[in-house]
């Protein structure tokens, strides 16, 4: 006899019914009617009475090899072949790396760096790294090599782990970062870079490792992993996730609404697990059985769109960049996704063009997501709701524009200035906080100081709304938004409309200091070549698209609005070339 | 700004790229080439510096609240009318049940009973109780009075909050349950129960009260439920969850392969939370914000197919026995159910008539469960793996009928008695232990003692194997299994292969004392009405479906083979008739 509500040797005193229960039931025969009074037990807070089960990451790729040994692993090696293992190989393996690591002298708390792509070699040892209480620390090799040693030494981490093609970068910090003892190249003897360093092969370092190693012996708020956000103000700081907020960063990723991914998925994580841990997949696809495809350093059109054809993914995630790649390549080969179901896009706000020809030329499921680093990084995913799926399309799709909505285990909010709630509208902009198991409180060797307000959230350094039905739409970042008579005005919401004016190539929208209304926007208009538009052209073209009290006071045009190195528009050389700019002394709309 | 990956004010060194990194990336202009060593820290062991979040179920009820407000509740109520309201309405009015506990005197630790079925009232009781740290203990209102009261008194609950229909339990147990001082009915002043007890209608109870309150301020090892499992081996003992274990089997059970449920879902537990906290969707649904359906009392055929029908639901869970109703209600009328996509099955085996009517005639996914009140009681799920549902349908029927897979979450293994480990065969069935975060270490009050092996695992008391997919298959109860030469046989296979045999009403195996092997099997047969068949006959039939030594070295007739109060074969009384019948000395196969 075995089920639900069930002990063990239980009888019941009567067949389950599905009617109300009986009246006044009988006295079964057999059954005692003296009611014995139990003993008293003290009264006060008690503790319930359930298992003491570590939450360390060591159980995800336990739980992978208990029960989906067999899955695959595929990976694009950085040396070139397909090559195809199982979670049952990535679990001895990671053993193995373990075993290789303790035989250095490595100790719990040490940090181990890894300057690689998304290759099974990568997360080998990344469990190996972790499960015995070592840090494992990804290094972003997009930084500049003066930056990735900087953040070495701030770090201090002994060993570094590197795929082949970083053995330029490797040359040129290897003499200033004296933390590091041991180096080690992500390959085999036959692919081992030329160098006169004293580096190991990563085969070398792990043959003949034993894989009986002792995983997890450790308190769940052990340190785990660490990554570092890069600022403009100030040094690169340290998150430092545990074992703890790691496991329930999983958790929560795997919820239906959020990655939501199953034994019958193929999970293609192109963002790499240097970009906030490949948006928790490392754990969340071990952890539920997924196959596993890993695309090493090719994420160009042809190569991606090689894996999600070959390998049958029916799930991945990238930042747009790589999605529009591929998009081209599609659509210059008038290739199909029949398998692909879901798409994860993050890391920046998805363009309209991506997610409509994602969903209405090849039948893929947009997911849009917002994180941080700070927050593991999963902050809101966009599954719709049903109230919201039951509208129109184009409603639909303005929804799907938007950042997404929280999973449990995320708390947002949006608040002013003077930290007062803001109301779930859809339209009140404010900044928005979070809070969560998975969410920072402080930085690595406690950089940038408390980063927490009085009730433990963390700002975000973005504004946003939050609506009714649970998503959250960035509006702003909190230092480029226009503070007008106590008022938020969205730089980014002008710049999107005025954008729309067919003689205009570029807009940016800075806020000037107003004697009576703190901030007055200022509209500041690229054109495209050959094209002529006059300032009263642009804000007629505005009207009834924006408040009237958002009107920019004034519009100014340059031959090229500065962009950033991502791309992004240089609000900060705006602001400095603009300094000095007088508005006109007309009045803001009240 | 905003992204993945990005710090506040992020800047990066070069654009994002999808090509390898730069073999020799140039010195940034502006870019310090003096690489500063950070101060060094401390060597040795180290902790996170992620927020600390308890992990407490005020924060589902409050998620809800803050991104499902409006997301409705539908109760067909125990006085009859169908009513509406809303996690808001859910939000608010559990506040006020805690205030009116509060009002009484409730202290943190206290038991607060509920005799009740599925409604909105019996959810706010639920967490107006747990959110302020008291315990909430659901009782089993299909259990005699005189056993209610036992474990009343066990308990020592304080309040009893019961529906309407369940006054005449309430009279017979009142005078023997010196622990409660308050009695609450579930209903409002119009529809109060005669009575001379000293009762409250709950509308009264919270009428007026504050919803401003503060929830959730203890440690998550708080205890917060607490569920009674019963065996006709010593008495009742209770399962103490608590807060810490909730969320986790919340955040467990909410994995796409479990019960996976999501916003766009509309949910219908049938399953009664007294049943093992209606397997964890009273957590579940607000936690994603699901529609949440509650059947009240009514639980016959026709009020299912009702709400499935007129509420859209999506997603449903009860034991086989509601279906089986459901099933011959649907035949009858020639109804279908074109929104339901998906029907949890647990409490007892699936019968594979079940299985296939979902499936093959209504299109209905069947997602076959199994627990334990010990596991909260999410143990193992069905959903299939890629390589199961790569096979034929039969194969895949075969694999449906299992009891399902691991979640992450749950740990599994079987051994023999001398603790060994076996294999993930598909065939070696042994006693199946579990481990986990939401698993028991040991019952209220120490009942019981100490219920773990040295490694921390619960005996299920279910013998079951395990496959290289992850699913298990409960093969027996440890009690019921024969042992013949240290190998076990499973009663319940024989069983399954005899009741195939067109003369066989019913049959029964047990093992008796055999002087080689330990136990060999008696089948006992019961024969169809004015049915012949011999002995020999049988075990013909059962050739070749069964191994050699799993073959009965006897065959008895019965007129009648006795079953439980559950329906299931009753071996404790079969033992007794045949504990002196000899086998014949015939020599088992070797």
């Amino acid at each position: 006899m075995f089920g639900f509500g069930k002990g063990k040797d239980e009888k019941k005193a009567e067949p389950a019914k599905a009617a109300p229960a009986p009246a006044a039931a009988p006295v079964a025969p057999g059954v005692a009617t003296a009611v014995p009074v139990a003993s008293a037990i003290p009264r006060g807070p008690m503790n319930g009475l359930m298992q003491d089960w570590k939450l360390t990451v060591d159980k995800v790729i336990d739980h992978a090899f208990q029960n989906h040994g067999q899955r695959e692993i595929v990976t694009r090696t950085v040396e070139g072949p397909i090559v195809r293992s199982t979670y049952a190989d990535l679990y001895y393996r990671s053993r193995q790396v373990s075993n290789a690591l303790l035989a250095d002298g490595v100790q719990k708390g040490d940090r181990i760096a890894t300057l690689a792509w998304n290759t099974t070699r990568h997360i080998e040892t990344w469990y190996g790294t972790m499960c015995i209480g070592a840090v494992l620390h990804t290094l972003n090799p997009r930084l500049f090599p003066e930056q990735i040693a900087w953040i070495i030494n701030h770090a201090e981490d002994t060993h570094v782990f590197y795929d082949i093609t970083f053995q330029p970068i490797i040359e040129a910090i290897k003499d200033k970062v004296p933390s590091v003892k041991h180096w080690v190249v992500l390959t085999d003897a036959a692919h081992k870079p030329q160098t006169t360093m004293n580096v190991r092969t990563y085969e070398e370092y792990i043959a003949g490792k034993s894989t009986d190693v002792v995983w997890g012996d450790f308190p769940e708020d052990t340190a785990c992993g660490l990554c570092y956000t890069s600022g403009t103000t100030g040094d690169p700081k340290g998150v430092l996730y545990s074992h703890r907020s790691n496991v329930l960063h999983t958790l929560i990723g795997m919820q239906h609404d959020a990655i939501g991914i199953g034994a019958k998925d193929t999970v293609l994580p192109v963002v790499p697990m240097f970009h906030a841990n490949a948006w928790g997949i490392a754990f969340s696809a071990p952890a539920v059985g997924s196959k596993l495809v890993l695309p090493g350093a090719k994420m160009d059109g042809e190569s991606i769109y090689q894996l999600l054809n070959d390998e049958k993914v029916t799930f991945t995630a990238a930042v747009p960049t790589v999605w529009l790649m591929l998009l081209q390549h599609l659509e210059g080969a008038n290739l199909k996704l029949p398998l692909l179901k879901r798409v994860v896009i993050g890391g920046s706000a998805v363009p309209e063009r991506i997610l409509r020809a994602f969903e209405e030329n090849y039948d893929v499921e947009v997911v849009h997501a917002w994180g941080m680093t700070e927050m593991s990084p999963l902050g809101s995913l966009g599954a719709m709701t049903e109230n919201v799926m039951a509208q129109d399309r184009e409603t639909v799709v303005r929804y799907k524009l938007k950042q997404g909505r929280a999973p449990f285990g995320v708390e947002m909010k949006t608040i002013n200035d003077e930290g007062t709630l803001l109301p779930r509208d859809g339209k009140t902009a404010g900044r928005l906080v979070v809070r969560g198991p998975a969410v920072a409180k402080g930085y690595f060797k406690n950089a940038g100081g408390n980063i927490l307000d009085d009730q433990g959230f963390f700002d975000t350094g973005d504004v946003a709304n939050l609506d009714e039905h649970g998503y959250m739409q960035i509006t702003d970042r909190a230092k480029d938004v226009i503070k007008s008579g106590g008022e938020w005005i969205s730089s980014i919401d002008i710049e999107n409309f005025a954008v729309g004016h067919p003689a205009v190539a570029n807009a940016a929208a800075i806020g000037l200091p107003h004697p009576k209304w703190d901030e007055r926007p200022l509209l500041i208009i690229e054109l495209k070549p050959g094209a002529a538009a006059t300032g009263d052209e642009i804000l007629n073209f505005l009207n009834g698209k924006i408040a009237k009290w958002w009107m920019p006071d004034d519009v100014a045009f340059v031959e090229k609005i500065p962009l950033g190195a991502t791309g992004k528009i240089n609000k900060l050389a705006l602001r400095a070339t603009f300094k000095d700019h007088k508005l006109p002394t007309i009045q803001a709309a009240e």
